[in-house]
């Protein structure tokens, strides 16, 4: 039985790109690359900060993956520019189907589990307020390391106080779900792109396309 | 001093596009795309596993990357046509300079360090006749968890019985240097694609666009 439902946040329930307008405000007709590589950078810095033991928090490997997507792609930029387009991750908008996804899970507990810091998380709840789904905000930075490592998921058990099997864990990052199954939680993949499974070795409880699907094929679980 | 030159293998020694024109055999068009979604899910999946605690090794990972961008391209596959462009990673082809950088080299004790496993490494050095340049061939494998992990790293000191500091590690990619960097090694950025530095705080010690540019330069150090 589910008892709990925990997201993750970034391209989860945040669309990422919702940086390409201020890209393109400083950047006109580079937004959509900058974000892709960015998003790309700052994915891999995580895991490979956290496979050398060199944990910096998210925020700082968001600006990170800023600048080295700009220096790749050869635009120039300083500090004010840096700032104000990786501000753009406090004002990340939701998917067009999250608000009435989370009002169908809402009679259970809710919870974010993400890479974010709490402040990053926090604010971006915040603005577009959200605050009264999530009885719980969990970063990744109380462990200092990022997902798929063992240790983050765990922090949602131990938070919500309930056994790994009551969880429902809901990414659309292919990895992310290998990395929640892996941990022992039930699993829901939101695949918006109609994309292959990763070859991680587990496979996803649940795949659907949106997740309002999810919202639907779960609730009487 | 530098008593001894670790090379890392794949797109340092020999360029994983060799698989190209197998891939184009089997799917003319396709060969560059594949190619890139391989090699990037390679990699993502060493550091996703590594993190994960979900060892599996270095050709179990390279054979999943070709499934996955297979998949993501809609090209159909069998477990044949996987093997055959698999295999493929035996019989890459080290870059044009390979051979003339490694003579000059070669006075030093020089080793490989990669992720691939001992059967993927001793054969790729084989088939392209270079069985006599490399003393020590070294696999991650050894220590189930891949680049950039210090325990990797900390194998080719080990092996070559040397202080960090005499061992010069050679790397095209990036995130390896920095990895190799955190540890402790001197370092040599082979930057072939005129790329930004990693963001990953830290620096290598020699940027080169080429093996044997930084060959010539450290000659005599």
């Amino acid at each position: 039985m589910i008892r709990a439902v925990v997201f993750d946040a970034y391209n989860t329930l945040y669309n990422v790109n919702s940086v390409i307008p201020k890209c393109e405000e400083f950047y006109p007709g580079w937004g959509t690359q900058i974000s892709l590589i960015w998003r790309t950078q700052q994915l891999q810095y995580s895991w490979q900060r956290s496979l050398m033991g060199n944990y910096r928090n998210f925020w700082v490997l968001t600006v990170d993956g800023l600048r080295y997507a700009l220096e790749e792609l050869r635009l120039p930029y300083n500090r004010e520019i840096v700032k104000e387009i990786s501000n753009q991750y406090y004002f990340l908008r939701p998917y067009p189907d999250v608000t009435e996804a989370l009002n169908i899970f809402f009679p259970r507990q809710l919870a974010i589990l993400s890479n974010g810091t709490a402040d990053m998380l926090h604010q971006v709840v915040k603005n577009n307020d959200q605050d009264k789904y999530f009885q719980n905000i969990i970063s990744a930075d109380a462990v200092k390391i990022f997902k798929p490592a063992p240790e983050v998921y765990g922090l949602a058990a131990k938070e919500l106080k309930l056994n790994k099997k009551e969880i429902l864990f809901v990414s659309s990052n292919g990895w992310d779900i290998a990395g929640a199954k892996w941990y022992g939680y039930i699993t829901g993949w939101i695949n918006r792109t109609n994309s292959p499974i990763e070859k991680l070795g587990v496979k996803p409880d649940y795949i659907v396309s949106s997740l309002l699907e999810l919202a639907l094929k779960t609730k009487n679980i």
